[in-house]
């Protein structure tokens, strides 16, 4: 590439970047709209995560277009390819995330006799840790930290036995009050998203891992 | 491109498009043989299923490899560009498609008292439609058909249906039998699992229509 093609190509992925960024601040806020609108049952608040996910594929598509364009235009080479081919993916993955908030948001109103739930308490902290990744895995993209992006990997553990202790008060809760078995129902589906959340999150670190070192972190962080 | 370059194009476009259809293949069996062993409990044969998820994925790596070597050595322009990139996104979305039937194949050994569940009847009739979603929706890709990729997007009501329906049919079982309900919800993941490839094989779809229409298929398809 001559000087000034890397100049428009390295605009041209910072602006990738830019645009990635602004999804995982959507796909966080998205997690915690979700949440909060669940718990205290609001289903304006809910109708609003909904709608932001619309933005979230908005950007999704301008992230294609614009890595399609700068591939056609700038013909990228070996690393600078890479990483447009990783900006692609990791734009479909937090646009995957958004879909789980969205899916939590639509299941606000459908539970009854919310108070008596105590994984009503536990989601929002669960939520807050699957937020907390997607935030950090997208701090570690735009600051190419692959230590960062295995401290996300770790973190997925947390996640995981929040589902598991969720899930088994959950089917307790439903042998008990079987009256409550719908409403818990949808619960335990909006455990399931977040595990979901986790999981895309610790996909996403595993692209940052290797873009950053070439290599796929070891597989007992994972 | 010279005449030469355009060969080669077309041969590792063709050669996208066999990996594809492999991967499209092994998702289909994987559908049917998840939802098979959970009928009859077969732990062996579940285990096959999670197995061969493997094989998926080193099928979409070999996909993005491809495709990338594709990009940096032809420097494909316009419709060819978007034909690659179509590649790519097909097979991410066909590899999520395998990791449902995953999900299900691990449920296997996880349901008590099978005979008594009324959704294990219908379970595999969904699967069986969500199984053809993905067949047809792969053919419409290889024929570049249009009008089959809108027979697909048509299709997921059903999909649909069957969720509903096998949802309240759960939840009134679990409610006359508090004892299965950890069974039940088992049973209820597995019927969003499915649900969830009748929404991938539609995502598919609307690609399919979009790389040969050049448009969206209308909103009331979907």
């Amino acid at each position: 590439m001559t000087d000034h093609t890397v100049k428009a190509f390295d605009e041209d992925i910072t602006r990738l970047r830019g645009l990635i960024g602004e999804m995982g601040g959507l796909a966080e806020v998205a997690i915690e709209e979700a949440l909060a609108s669940l718990v205290t049952g609001d289903k304006e608040r809910a109708k609003k995560v909904v709608e932001s996910d619309k933005k979230l594929d908005e950007l999704e598509m301008q992230v294609d277009k614009l890595a399609i364009r700068v591939i056609a235009l700038r013909a990228p080479m070996a690393d600078d390819l890479r990483e447009v081919i990783a900006a692609l993916k990791i734009a479909g993955v937090v646009e995957r995330i958004g879909d789980y908030s969205k899916n939590i948001a639509k299941r606000v109103g459908e539970i009854d006799g919310k108070d008596r739930f105590e994984p009503l308490t536990l989601l929002p902290a669960m939520g807050e840790v699957a937020a907390e990744m997607v935030h950090d895995v997208l701090t570690a993209y735009a600051a190419r930290d692959p230590d960062l992006a295995r401290e996300v990997i770790a973190t997925d553990n947390k996640v995981d036995a929040f589902y598991n202790s969720i899930f088994r008060n959950l089917v307790s809760h439903m042998m008990e009050n079987p009256a409550t078995i719908s409403s818990a129902a949808q619960l335990l589906f909006v455990a399931r998203n977040l595990e979901r959340i986790g999981d895309h999150a610790t996909n996403v670190a595993e692209m940052v891992h290797f873009a950053a070192t070439g290599v796929y972190p070891p597989e007992d962080d994972r």
